[in-house]
């Protein structure tokens, strides 16, 4: 895979902002191999991601950033410039459920995730040795109605020790504090178990038998202070009928998300996500 | 397509139920060219549906129901029989969209869906013309907020008259009154715009741009007296993406509805939806 | 909808096109309201579609034309500029089969395809009063084993003279001679009611059945002289099972084929597919 | 999960089936927990797949067997029953691609896959470490163009000496010998990454690019000696578009290709498949 160096853009929309950033990469020889606009006709906002090959432009990514600040000053904008060769820092965090740990680890060991996985945290311990197959060092760091307080404390220290760009709740089954939700926000991906808003909340698969509905669905989202309505990354559904108990559904619906939390991580490992206000543009 | 008697029964689970129905069947000749079971192992309720080949019956539906009331009384069956060759008539209701009752109408022309249709109904005059060029009756019934009632009565009778086996609410856009509702129960099938129980009530896609959902859905359920949250009979998805504007998932979503109401249609002209509590077994 | 112009590029990649075009249209004030690019790594080749609102534009689609005519022959590129306000001149053939037709139809008839259709050619007469009463002229040029140069020369001329932009087989179940393939090349739009390259010519859910396959499709493609082999616009497909018939698939299939065909024949009409060998880009 | 007798039966279709064994079922005692019949109307074969409580009937899987011959007798059948509470025995083909098998391994490690997997046999020594993170053993048996012979017997007695009941070729890549096919007819289950017949053979990937395809798919089959014409028992599809290079074919289509196979493999484990001819009944 080349080395690209991949620009995103939010901003007010208005003529010129792509002749502009257009002009501005192919001033210094840029080759783009990927464009993609797009402008909001309700909010009057533009988004953008260009994706640069890094050798054809004549200069480092500081010196990226450095050249393109007036531009970006010009139009107001909300951007990041990333190199494609600089893999991200993903902290996964899990609970007993393994499928979408394991999931994502065989993805990472095979080399379709391309990032950096500098540790697994738990809340119990049973998935330790396979975690540690992968060479990935494990921390068991209980919680109960009583040390809440103290389990956070570990897991955001363990988080900030292992400069985590990113984490990911791989079936994490906790609510993570209001100041971790904003230290890290846009950066914080979790996989909810029902097609959101549809079953917020606790034990999904039952409300959803409750309600007899034909299909059953994972919902990947950007976690927010408020619960379950941060900004949805993906989403995918499956069939079920009659015949399927809250047990199948427990079972089918693993399926789905696991799909669901492997395309949202790989899209934001890829910047290829950009948030405005609660809602995703995805590239 | 051959004549068949269709059997369909619920009742309390117990041993013994399938053999004593199939005993029955055959020891009347009785050929067999479908039959569906499912035993929920939640409420215990057990379902069946036997499609039989009439000619290999010697006797009629009605010698049919007196033979078979002893073993329905055994079990305590809430049962019926009916025979294939018997056209259910459905009237249908509607507003201004015309996309799925053309595609009702199309179905039934073109020989699809086997039932009648002795006449249409809307609040509006707009697809008199339509539904005139296949050759069926239309009503236009206004209504507005001083006349509901009046409205009301006149559909009523209207379905009456037509002496109306089901209504299909084809985006009718109107809430029917309790009574309605209650005389026709498990027979008002509706289509709501959105995979519930998420956005039910008003506007579901303008809900669902607000939330950023990256799926809109359908659901075709049949009407009870709480809004939207009758027993579903089939719903369906579309992926959507942030390009798409509350008018593209209107245009899109279309798609969606047609194809799951007239799923769901089909599937109540066959007797294949049995309802038991606030849920369905669609066999 | 707004007016836009629609510009479509195919050419040799390389750097500063995007730039180069950007420019163009900035620095006449015009307004991109979507952009959309695309180099493929294996031909070497760059693709683009920018769509621009006409009104911040300050001359007419001619003029447009004359202008931007020099960085259409820097870069050696194939295009087209068009006027969302013009409509495209869609001549649908058809054969006894409705559904396909009265789906178009019904598009075009609630505003939701924006084309003109100047007449329907059928080699039956019994769509006849389906396509009169949505007010369009339709022809019936028999066809038979005796007669085919002559029928074909009759469509021929009736598609000249109601002056095509392009066609639509709807279900029309002949073979169109080289020539008109030719003249066309590119505007002739055909369902094929398989998932292509499976089953190619006739009875496709016969060969489906035969396979035992789990799922049946449809391929909405671009028609060139050699039968079902044409670049492919869109395809989908349906679940079916071991229950369904070759009556089932034709059925359950012809809702595939209606749905995958609109779709094609509306991202055509956007000028959203360009045809690079035999294969589309389709943005 | 209860244990179940599972009574699977193919016979020329007739009356008085269904009853002489729901007769037979319920003279015993037995619930019948599951019930699926399928009379096809072309072949003229009735096929049914029981299941019955283990623990409402009184005798054993044996005498079950020798009680309900005489039935299997007069209707001919062919027929099978089995214990859900023995776990077939599954012997694991795999090659260098780690996908199929981590799925297949991680299903069962978890318990969703009911099974034992006595070896995973591999022509390359690279997934040998995963293979006994698990407990299981692993056999590398190499192949080259002049080892061929030798690989296939050796690799059969591996199968022999583990009691395999079925084999799962795990993107194995390799064709097996006629007599292995033929020894366990009906019992070898293949992933195909294409949506067979479309792209038989090698590299359905590169096929699919060189085709212009928009979905790619994966077919689970059963192996018979002709390469890739097997009974399906299940195929799926994924969306893909111009922009995606066979690389990201390979990726995207591992995802389909495991979740048919795994889906294929369970519905074989519990006795749902049914061949017939070159089709297959799936329950």
């Amino acid at each position: 895979m080349q080395r690209t160096f991949r620009l995103t853009i939010s901003c007010p929309d208005g003529v010129g902002i792509v002749a502009k950033v257009g002009q501005f990469v192919s001033s210094h020889g840029g080759w783009i191999v990927e464009a993609n606009h797009y402008a909001d006709p309700i909010s009057g906002w533009f988004f953008m991601r260009h994706s640069i090959k890094a050798e054809s432009l004549p200069f480092s990514l500081e010196e990226f950033k450095q050249k393109f600040l007036p531009i970006a000053q010009e139009f107001s904008m909300e951007w990041a410039v990333t190199d494609s060769a600089e893999n991200k820092k993903l902290v996964l965090l899990a609970s007993k459920e393994s499928h979408c740990l394991v999931d994502l680890l065989h993805r990472w060991h095979s080399g379709e995730l391309k990032c950096d996985i500098p540790c697994v945290i738990s809340n119990h311990d049973d998935l330790r040795s396979l975690v540690e197959w992968h060479g990935i060092p494990f921390f068991h760091v209980p919680v109960d109605a009583a040390n809440k307080a103290e389990h956070f404390h570990r897991v955001s220290q363990l988080i900030a020790e292992h400069k985590a760009d990113s984490i990911v709740l791989a079936r994490y089954m906790q609510i993570l504090p209001e100041d971790v939700c904003e230290t890290y926000e846009g950066r914080i991906i979790n996989i909810h178990h029902s097609f959101l808003p549809s079953f917020a909340g606790a034990k999904p698969y039952h409300q959803a038998a409750e309600r007899g509905v034909k299909l059953i669905g994972a919902t990947c989202h950007y976690v927010t202070k408020e619960l379950d309505a941060g900004p949805i990354i993906d989403q995918d559904v499956i069939r079920i009928s009659h015949k399927d108990t809250v047990e199948d559904m427990v079972r089918l619906g693993k399926d789905v998300e696991k799909m669901v939390l492997s395309r949202g991580v790989r899209l934001h490992l890829e910047d290829k996500v950009l948030r405005h206000g609660n809602k995703t543009i995805v590239f």
